[in-house]
């Protein structure tokens, strides 16, 4: 499975306070985000007491001048890159949006997706709101909107909007010249707080920090609204379930390998779920080989407890791989020939095992096993790192059709035809939770069981959580 | 004074409805308006039951490729051309607006200016509304919604909507699949009705209905609503004065020469008004010259009358003046000498008579003064054909600021000084009145006496006029 | 006919010394002559002992970057604009050119055709000479090139070059940090030097020093190679006819009205063309209306001799004539309708006399008859400031083919029937020289008589010229 | 080291005659060769009779649009990748050059650095030769040009081309519909022959064939003309030293993994150099850890035969590296730190082996240390698959200037102090000669000797290679 053209990419968001200009530091954070959303990217600072926009279509440093930026002098700042998963893919839908309210401005950035948008939109359609996009986060700042004028302060006016939408969201909000950022009581999309040039900043991964000269501190938890101020962080909580709903595909695939999601470091759970596949689905095999570049730490971990050599049999051509982020039909039917080579001496007359995190159409795999079959691969053995991928995600993952699962109504044996492999082995759901580690209770697993944390029309609630009191 | 400079732009609007496909004409029919608007430009078109938008920053032609728009099959639809009076010029202001409503898109594209529109923001806000522009238009689309979802009537929507909005505006609206022309009450800004390609289309000029081949009809009225049906035009109307108030820049200067306004060809306005010129101030000279393109027409009418011999002595660097439609301050920097040049042979030793159609500040006036002292002309009579500017306008032409005005303030003696002429005469209130020819109590001539058709906070009202019944 | 997608474009060069920077200078000199050709621009100027170039396809300012122009601190250098008469229109064939040669580097930019040229690249290509561009202009330098590495003296390698190359040519040369004009002996494309930033200066026409504050000094003779030095030009003259060949088509429609070739202004040129033509095919009429921007000093001395009326009963969208410079069939094809509108008080139930420079084809100007017919014109008479085109220009105009002549083997009464017109008048042979004013045996008129003024195989000379001794 | 913005890019090229269509062929091919050369891209086909051409500034599929490509329809072309080593990077340089000649229009594309083009291009000049761009490949296809006009067969012209070139070259070359690889006669730089599209190819490396579904063959001899036409190739010799000198480099650093060149996988070499570093440098630590990508193969080598476990411990940020190469010197600025994060539990209290292919200037291995020792790394030991490189190239990588490398005049106790290292240790001579396979007498390692294969005005020559008789 590739990084790139895969078929469920999230947003990315970051918030921030400092002494010194953060508009640097938005444009650098959303280009380390880049890897969750590659269609559009954006970021909102206040200046001179107005909340000033940049942002278009395409990458980071495609949409922001940086040199520019740099005149943009401001101590607060919003930011946003974005993969289309709900909304056309269009210009008007491209964030953060900025809103005026008689409280002063208001922007927002949103990673996520809420389950009752569409029933909101109708019911405020009929009182008469006019929606000027697709988007379901202009829903979400225009109830913040509506609730702030009523109310006059951002913190009611947030807790007041988290009453209403229900759904993941992991969201930066700026009100005026307060920043904050907000996670949803399930925390289902990642948010996590840290120090950044010597102010404070929420970011989707802590990876910002690692890579900005900043220091994580940790997440932003299931129901808060932290405000980044320069004097510290503050918070509140919205009464939320003790028991949370990480999404389980943050570890599994969306987060970058030096992220830790919930304290737990992305890489080793792929290492950890790579070992415990060897347990799993052991296999007589001359050696062990990711799929580039998603599928190396589960690689390594298999590789560790089965004593089988890594080697890197598939080759990258990373520069075939780049064009795929464009939206371009034409370019995406191009085959995976053109992105991936088969080291032949590392394959020939050998039993592979491949690895990679999951299978979503089935497609692409089957591509690659026919180039390692073509370059003299005697076995090829496919070991995912995740259960089968079964059932739509409602909660932000653009995964909204069941017939296109290949793991949908098929036998492990049939889904190996299909992918003409030797065999292939998935990752039982115990061992997925073990390796990840927050426990059964605090993940979710819509898209592998059906049964989703939060009420979903014509679907199963898995179980419902209890809310703590305020 | 030049066509393209001018600190006084507007915008352009049109609606169709029509048997075959309207892409191409609504197209062409902005590319025929962009003389009122250059720097956006957008259509929205009902296809496949949905408001499908093209719109972007720049030149007609820039903004939409003519091939793809083929692909537009669509019987009805709206467009517009802007240049920003209200809003800052910005990606998310251009029009036209699209909403969704409980009771289907709406589609709006406003030539006008909003006088209460502040104050509706205000309230609006107050009442929790979040703007998502800066443009007064979103007002007056979200109000037409609002009203809309409330009644569900297209028409009584938009009568609702004129009881609350207070200023100039002809709209096209498009909602559902029904396209409405709308004029205020005053019928300040143009707007007229033809037919097209077999259908009916509204159009801020006539000049439209000639060059696609169609037939001009009629203006719509002050107050009107028209629906361009394919069967035929539907009319209602609002209470309106009896008495309207056309904004005599239109004839003075807006308008293409070879539209019809209420009744006028605007060509022969500015001829009729070079000839009143010519009476009021008559003087002692060997040639008329124009500054090009926009005092010929004045010129010919003064060369008629006073039988002085007209002349191109001004030569225009048609490329150089091209790039000033840019909003790119850089480019405005270049002096007036490299768009204009004197012919020396018409002017050297030669008294001469300079036609324009109006003076604003006075800087370019100058500027051509000296470039025909330099080429040699011994007397320069500067003769401009409206009166002197003095006071802002609040109903659509971007002049808010009193102290930019040459004529303030100043005799006319001292104008001349100003402007280095030998002498300059404005044609009168009267004559100008005359020269148009809707009579006094028709007209808007607020920028020239301080006294509005409508009442506005700090300024005077010139008479109330009084609102037909129903 | 068009100013703009008229068939018959050309070049335009600048070359200049000045004791202050030459950047801008060249950059606005270019914009100034844009009309000689919009297809590519470019300049090279002398600094830190190099060439240093900057060209592309496009219109100067799109091309050149003038902020960035300022930081090209240079005394020294030549400008080029394009309209391809030769050699495929590419990115290759922009100029200037730059070669590098044992005395330094050469950069040249052409206006003009050279007649051997193919018989030259034959030869050169048998020597082993491998040409890189399709451009006769590559020719021309790597020839001058040659000879200077013989030489070393660049006005004897200047010489020498013109003792090979046959044809039209006005050339600005910078070898080294000399800068050079050179006309052909028989000054067929026109050349001017002046004075400008306190230097000296070449240029195609007289009007790049009228708009940048400098000094027309007078024409670069037939023959001629000036040298632009800042202590004042020298000249040195390679043995030329006395009499010249100067292309008549420059007075009648390339150059600007207001620039002046060989001692008489464009504009005098043409409306002594007009009253000529009133003299030549009078005509019973109301009206005089000139086809803008092309006709009107035509149209002005017509109704001056005739004491019919002149009106602007044309009038011109700018915004649509524009887009036609770009080389995209699609936007040709759209029609004249689009581009020119009538005005209807000025030629409804009149007796039209309707003015032009010249007709090639006809296409147009009977589409333009057919706008006046529907807007109303009683009876339309063509009256054409030139005798009609019968015969390719092999000299620097882009008529090649015969059979594209409307005029070819026709009768008037024939060509007025094509262009649906009720009558056409073309201006005489003789009444053309007449009022050009430089002598018939001073003029180009090849295309008018198929005799050409040098040897071209397949035609006829008209006369041969003697060649004035050393 | 980066893969990247590394100072040691070359260029890349493929020739091709097959019965269907080359030019997808030739897109997909320059795709695969993108990472020789991301500064230009172009391709020139035979079609019509003609070469036609696409190039531009920028990567192959930005140049080149694959929709329009479709409507070439020719079965013979070449293309050509660029990174500049020689000649200032513009787009007069872009690659293939097409000149026209007496015996018809040639194209060609050069990898590699001609020695004595400064000699002669100074030798061509004093003959009037006049050069427009400042590459040396100009050089080579216009004495190739001149050549052909002389005797008119495109062999011979090739040999005495090659009789006067003196360096490195790797060329495709079209000669009106032949096609034709041509390698100096130490095969310098890499070329291969192969099968693709039921005809024949020429390719810099053999990883084209696996990924266009074709058929490596074999490598294009030293001194080797190879004809790829449809009916097989063709081959002809020019003298040529038994003993080669194949750059060291191709298999160190610049071909792609899944190459094969002159019979050794590139990935396989870089494995063995892995092995043996273990075995010269052995270290006691805990993990070995690539830097990505270019060092992974290294690591996997080191790892096996030290029984250190591989780890991923760095982490690349694809989307910050691929803005690297565009040539913009504000991105490059961007530090390290950015495209580039530790995996801290890899990391953490660890003794590291980092491993890299080769060190050219340090700075940016002394950025990765610090990373790791940020990261809490214990001790940090460098092993390098490459001695040190102390001398320039001329023979095809842009490395100039002695005083860059960090490894000149320098113990390795001081260079590791420089990158702060515990300890720095480089692949031995022998080391590297024996891992490569090919044998010390055919290797270039003039950049770690300071000896060159071929004689070079102030450096000292290797040994003097005997030429075979014809």
């Amino acid at each position: 499975m590739w990084h790139v053209p895969k078929i469920r990419e999230a947003c990315g968001v970051i918030g921030m306070c400092s002494p010194g200009s953060v508009s640097d530091y938005l444009y650098f954070g959303l280009r380390i985000l880049q890897h969750r959303g590659q269609e559009s990217a954006g970021i909102s600072v206040f200046e001179d007491g107005k909340h000033t926009i940049v942002k278009g279509m395409g990458l980071v440093h495609q949409v922001m001048d940086k040199d520019r930026l740099g005149h943009l002098k401001s101590n607060k700042g919003i930011g946003h890159v974005r993969y289309s998963t709900f909304g056309v893919s269009a210009l008007q839908n491209v964030q953060p949006f900025v809103v005026q309210t008689t409280h002063g401005e208001v922007s927002l950035g949103h990673n996520g997706e809420i389950i009752n948008a569409e029933a909101l939109r109708t019911d405020l359609k009929k009182k008469g709101w006019a929606f000027m996009t697709s988007s379901d986060s202009e829903i979400i700042v225009r109830l913040l909107a509506n609730e702030l004028s009523t109310h006059g302060d951002p913190v009611k006016a947030i807790k007041n909007l988290m009453g209403i939408i229900v759904g993941s969201y992991s969201l930066v909000v700026m009100i005026g010249d307060r920043v904050f950022g907000v996670r949803d009581p399930y925390a289902i999309r990642p948010l996590c707080l840290g120090r950044l040039n010597d102010g404070w900043a929420v970011a989707s991964e802590s990876v910002v920090f690692d890579n900005l000269d900043g220091e994580f501190v940790r997440d932003v938890e299931g129901g808060e609204i932290v405000e980044v101020a320069c004097d510290g962080p503050k918070s509140w909580k919205y009464p939320s379930p003790k028991e949370k709903a990480h999404c389980m595909f943050e570890w599994v695939y969306f987060a970058r390998p030096d992220s830790i999601i919930e304290g737990g470091l992305v890489y080793e759970v792929r290492k950890r779920i790579g070992s415990k596949l060897a347990k799993e689905h052991p296999v007589d095999a001359d050696v062990v080989i990711p799929i580039p570049d998603s599928g190396r730490a589960h690689a390594l971990g298999f590789s560790e407890v089965s004593g089988i050599p890594y080697r890197e049999g598939l080759m990258k051509n990373r520069y075939v791989e780049r064009t795929f982020i464009m939206p371009d039909q034409r370019e995406r039917e191009t085959g995976v020939m053109l992105k991936l080579n088969a080291i032949k001496s590392e394959v020939i007359d050998k039993k592979v095992v491949l690895l990679d995190d999951s299978i979503i159409r089935g497609t692409t795999m089957k591509q690659i096993v026919q180039i390692l079959r073509k370059a003299g691969a005697k076995e090829i053995h496919v070991r995912i790192g995740s259960p089968p991928v079964t059932a739509p995600c409602y909660l932000g993952i653009d995964m909204k059709t069941r017939h296109q699962f290949v793991a949908l109504n098929r036998t492990v044996e049939e889904i190996a035809n299909v992918i003409t492999a030797d065999s292939i082995g998935y990752l039982s759901l115990n061992g997925l939770i073990e390796c990840i580690g927050v426990g059964d209770n605090n993940l979710c697993i819509g898209c592998l069981t059906g049964e989703y944390p939060i009420p979903i029309e014509g679907e199963r609630v898995r179980f419902q959580k209890k809310i703590d009191a305020f």
